[in-house]
């Protein structure tokens, strides 16, 4: 499972990786099962986390207290809270897993440690969040701009394989529509 | 104006300010104004901008060719359209200036000799990254888990500025809810 994690980094950083083994003496494997909680609101989160196989759910309650999904992070990304990694203030999402998963995780010691000390580390980690701005972005003009039909369809075209690994329910809450919208398009597609 | 750029960095950096000057040299000081398109959809975004007065509209175009804000950039912040930055591709969002204001703008061959050669400001480049992901986090989780009238609480909350400097159809924008729907819950407050 190392080996997905260390094709990760070499996938960025071409032959530029010296010091990799340190990167990846740092992380430690966690098996998590299916419903697991990762992290919950309310707790500081210790850790930056590293998907090798498996699907995680990044989430917050609504008022309602009803699950109101930020992302979906599936293998080969990284998932966090970044704030509370940060500031180690308490986190305002929970991430919980939606399937059995193998995770890498590294903690806020070995994390800091590594982008001082090795800049390869650094470059990953740079990279690896102006990814996630962008998407954040790409996100935040799909809900202004599009309506519940063009989001389904942008989930289909973008993220097909979301459509068979999650339940509807699932799916709904990350396109910010009701499951009983989402079934009635659905269905008419 | 620069000392107000040389301040922001001085503030994030702590007495870590070595070779501040460096930086502030590639800054060219650009005055624009009220309504003045900084970046159009379809160009290749060249520079990153700090934003010493003034006020920067960020947005797309929906499928009805409505203005979508998907952000508002006032004083003290850094503003560009990233990913076409980074990858030189064509951008996707538009920037205007909605206020006379005064830049700094960073040219991307000038970015990336600071990113390589200076730390600090490296340093600042990831803590803006950062601030910038966790706000785009920020409005996602509230674009999903809020209704149109704890938008317009939020924002009396947290941008109260904004609701004085911006015209009703900008703030609505920005909330993601249609101009009437704006008028008649911000009567009802």
């Amino acid at each position: 499972m190392i080996e997905i994690l260390r094709q990760h980094i070499i996938d960025r950083l071409g032959n530029d990786v010296e010091n990799i083994d340190d990167v990846l003496e740092r992380c430690k494997q966690v098996k998590v099962k299916r419903n697991d909680i990762i992290l919950r609101e309310g707790e500081t989160c210790s850790a930056v986390y590293f998907v090798a196989k498996g699907c995680l759910q990044v989430f917050v309650y609504n008022h309602d207290s009803a699950e109101i999904t930020r992302d979906i992070v599936t293998e080969n990304n990284w998932c966090s809270e970044l704030v509370s990694f940060s500031s180690q203030q308490p986190a305002t999402e929970n991430i919980r897993a939606i399937e059995p998963s193998v995770l890498f995780s590294i903690d806020r010691v070995s994390f800091q440690a590594l982008v001082e000390s090795v800049p390869q580390f650094d470059k990953v980690y740079k990279q690896i969040l102006e990814f996630s701005y962008v998407n954040s972005v790409y996100r935040i003009n799909s809900f202004l701009s599009m309506n519940a039909l063009e989001r389904i369809k942008w989930l289909m075209e973008y993220r097909p394989n979301l459509m068979t690994r999650l339940s509807s329910k699932l799916i709904a809450s990350y396109l910010g529509i009701s499951p009983e919208t989402f079934s009635r398009l659905k269905s008419k597609l």
